[in-house]
């Protein structure tokens, strides 16, 4: 990762601003070949869209993703294919309504990086958050799009598990129930709860934090480069770079520390199939950074959006102190629509990772291993 | 990050396993002129080597550091100092006693990367962890040592602040008390629980996770390069980097999902130096990926070591299920040597993006900034 | 450099294709608060444009660039400046004309890279070049202006020296000739034989080769990171990525093979500022791969354009033998239109340099040095 | 390339200054299970070794190459082999007699990077040329005999073509030839006239510059990275990084500028084994950036060495005009121990680029392309 641009074989590059003309990305090191169409990008895009409930922001963006180049028609299939050179993507900036933002445009908001932009560039972008706006994320969720179309049988799929203090039942986990809510809970009953519960912040004019978690399944073992390329330790940067995110962890987490190495080390019998197979999951599939087979389990605390109705005590750019309120559509729960996003992150970084795989060891080796040949 | 190396101006690569020959690291991009010795960096490896008390692996290594390159004398100074031109560092394996690796050769620790590397590379070191092993962490430290010396300022301090499901009582919070016991406990009454406790995990021959939080003082507001170069996104891949780390947050972490923004956004006000002065940390001093001015604050899980006395169901490399349990020498809690390991990543990545931010921006802009000159 | 990125600090992702709806580029790590607008872009579009004589290819681009991102309004001079963040220009493709490909979508043209990206990528997007058309030249020619921007005092120009074997006189070079004729050529006698001769070519459906040299004054001294990132070794790599280069040397280049060391060897002076003066300059400015403050001459060798009216032997995809001839627009001289192109590169290497000295190194130390004080 | 590393998976980084104890390179992402010792690597620096004949410096140096680290004994098959992980390669400097710098410390030696290190860093290590000295070049060839294991079938070879003026006659290559006399020249005639030529130059205290042509056999077809990872432009970066070296070319280079489209297009024909064969070579193996599978071909000039009897006018550190001649041990053609060092950088570009594109496409599409399957 560095600047705007994140991985190393599989990488992508994005740029654009909540108020300018347009947002985009640059996919580049994509394998040429992979069918690809507006339409296998768009239904991430609608996933993330706001607008779609009461519990997130009302403004309202197609966010219509545009194919610039990067593919072409296949003479051998007819479809329109990836070609192996870069992959720009436009979503243009729809509703940007006029608006007034003379309260927020010399004032600090708390808990925003209006002050850190100003201090580290000596100005900042105050249109509708600029550079730091959520915004940034749609073209985040479109390169990840592409990402789950190379690694082969790989999904990639998050949940919302913890709203404030308020936990799922891990119990009552259903992949089905996250397309059914508001909120992408796995936990239909808590979903209800959440409901009545957001209500409340939302008509306080409060927010609240939330917990997402992330399981990459069909990862294949191998994948992750020690010591500074560890798929864990990308996989870590990549969640920390969403906004709001203050906390990653992998498998058992922060949990971890309070067990013992009995209960910790996930045991191993083997499968039908011959391969290993794990007793547990402690580990969140992933051994000394490299990808053991199992599914990559990743969450993510995101932090309450500090874009409240109370007014809290601020200094502005030129150096006095005041106070600041905010007014206008923001969600109440920004952990909502960093589901789709989540997702994306993690599987950009698997995909980066299956090419680099590929690229320094070629075919994985066969497991298990043969014997040395006497001589 | 990538493979072998981490940073993008102030960079680190790592070679060596534990028992080969030698281990090391070139530091390239190191500013020149900053005086440097084997003295400035040998404290740090002291503090990380193991053998220092009962609570720690036994093997002894004196981890004595040798500069290979990068350094002159300076004629004005007659002191010597870095030239700009990469700085080798080495560290020889001095402890390489003989040992059986009759059982662990062939056979996957559960919770150690045995299998993974297998997997990924056909093929592993299996003498003394090889890459996976703890020991290539002394040269982080001693790369983290000369980057303490390139922020002017800039103090790094970590403390073990859980042990098991055990924490610190934060109001005894003491960084005095972190040097005086073995356990790096800014509280000196947990530490006392801990030498018991701790005693009782080693001689049950099992192991124990932790919690580590390090403090940045003294760091540049400004620093971190958005969006995919995010101060807190590279602390996130550094520590999670780490053996046995599992998770990672800044500030508040986890905690923040259960606060609501009137709890979570840090207020400002006016120092009396007429810089801005917040009057909560909840950020971890890092906001939009920038670096505020406050502390950074960060916190890591680090599991406990799978190397334990009670036998474990696991399966061999050449496919078949069998059982093992480590003798000799471990760490009852390797959180505890982590304390300093988590100091000098932290040190390398603040290093690096001060090294960014002066080139992109150069001098920090001036705060606060100059009102709009009517024209 | 890698894949469709280059420069380390300052960094230009450039993407699409000649037939598609728009190309452009990503310009990353720009240093905030410099004024920018499409006028400061487009003069220098302009002048790689074709069209503009009858010796370069009759397409009629309008290459009208677009700032997408990455400028706002600063408050304090009321100018839109850039903010540090990625700058994304577009140029959308207009002279789409439809066109029949049908004889060169199966064929290879000898000397295009038709049959490289076939056997690389196993497709090739044929209209008009893909992403191996000149087009996408376009998109660097708008990154270096912004680059240009960058460091205090810099000036590049570039020139026209060789004509296929035809040389100018060095002794007539007048960089302000270079604006009045077609071919950006420094001699003003010479121009008027190129355009004769060049007449010749074009009119019998042939092409030929060029050689371009880049100057750029107001270099500081101490550019270039030895010895991977030398200021000439980027230079190279940046020169010899445009299309249809052969060859790069830096001063007095393949020149210097004949030369004795005592020949060769720059002498030095003290001049009248105090500061050291050259008395020749064979090694092009630079020294160690570090720029000494001479200005810096970069030569690169254009091939002839291979699409020429004369039918050659090839063979195509399907695994054919047959001929082909290349119809249509084209410039009978390719070197010219490089000018601007090579300028450009020259730019934004030395821009990215500028940054990376600045961050390693902060400022440049004052000379002559401060001798060793006594003690 | 940044710094002091090079290549994308295949990467090296090397440390070290002709005076330190040692000097060395880490070589990162080589794929494992390769068999390597020593014995696979010293030939190569045995080659490039001086003091092998009176043409080139006298300093003696066994330059005995020392693995640290990324190999192991592979159950397998009993042999030592690479494991995936870092390989350090250390050789320790021998023949570091004291010698009396007192002359050119203070003094900048024209044509060397005295003054520009000196206002770069604002010191230099003075002892034997510091980073600056040849003695580097030792560690990019034994990254160099790495490398050439990577890509099956590759053969890397170089030999001298021109020293001063004088060229080799082509008619007479023998690649034979180039292992017999001292200046690896393939015209046996040519490397007899060399030898009264450059004993004429050696003893007159004077240098002479020279070409060195590498010839790259067995390149798959398809490595390179379009358009800013191009293998020529890899390939130009990597060989003007070699000391001295003032100018690359790939195939008929220079010589393209003077030729037309009609001569300098390589016709295509099918070859016996179905596969596409050129009729010529003037694009030097690589159309587009990317390699056709004919041999790739690059030249490079090397400058005389600048340390020569006569005295040269200079100026010091301090700001005073003096003047300064060069005393001691030097090459009287440093071109000629450029040619292990140019195959060892052609081969390291080679290797990774093949590990990039493995990567990136995975097994390279099979040619001829299947025909679009009628639907």
């Amino acid at each position: 990762m560095s600047f705007n641009t994140f991985g190393h074989l599989f990488r992508v590059t994005t740029f654009g601003e909540s108020h300018g003309p347009a947002i985009g990305c640059v996919v580049d090191g994509c394998p040429p070949r992979i069918p690809l169409t507006e339409a296998d990008i768009q239904p991430y895009l609608d996933k993330r869209r706001p607008g779609q409930s009461r519990f997130t922001t009302q403004r309202q963006e197609p966010d219509a993703v545009k194919i610039l180049s990067g593919v072409f028609i296949d003479e051998a299939s007819g479809q329109r294919v990836t070609t192996g050179t870069p992959i720009a993507l436009l979503i243009e900036n729809v509703d940007q309504r006029s608006k007034d933002y003379s309260d927020i445009k010399d004032k600090y908001r708390p808990g925003h990086a209006d002050y850190t932009y100003d201090v580290k560039y000596g100005l900042r972008d105050y249109g509708g958050g600029g550079r730091q706006s959520a915004r940034e994320t749609a073209t985040r969720v479109a390169a990840g799009a592409i990402a789950r179309k190379i690694v082969p049988g790989l999904t990639v799929r998050g949940a919302l598990v913890q709203m404030g203090p308020h936990r799922i039942d891990r119990a009552r986990w259903d992949w089905a129930e996250v397309e059914r809510n508001a909120f992408f809970c796995p936990d239909a009953e808590r979903a209800k709860f959440y409901a009545d519960y957001l209500d409340g912040v939302r008509k306080a004019g409060s927010s609240i934090g939330a917990v997402i978690e992330v399981v990459a399944e069909g990862v294949p073992a191998g994948l992750g480069a020690p010591i500074y390329g560890k798929l864990d330790g990308d996989l870590a940067a990549a969640l920390m770079s969403i906004n709001a995110v203050k906390g990653v962890e992998i498998g058992a987490g922060f949990g971890a520390a309070e067990l013992s190495g009995e209960d910790n080390g996930d045991e191993m019998r083997l499968g039908n199939d011959g391969k290993p197979r794990f007793l547990s999951n402690n580990a969140g599939g992933i051994l000394g950074g490299i990808s053991s087979g199992q599914p990559v389990v990743a969450r993510f605390a995101v932090k309450p959006t500090s874009s409240i109705l109370t007014p809290r005590r601020t200094v502005d750019r030129y150096g006095r102190e005041t106070e600041i309120s905010t007014k206008g559509r923001h969600d109440p729960c920004v952990g909502i629509r960093a589901v789709p996003i989540g997702e994306a992150m993690v599987a950009c970084v698997i995909a980066d990772h299956y090419l680099r795989q590929r690229g320094q060891v070629g075919d994985t080796p066969s497991w298990p291993l043969p014997k040395r040949t006497e001589r």
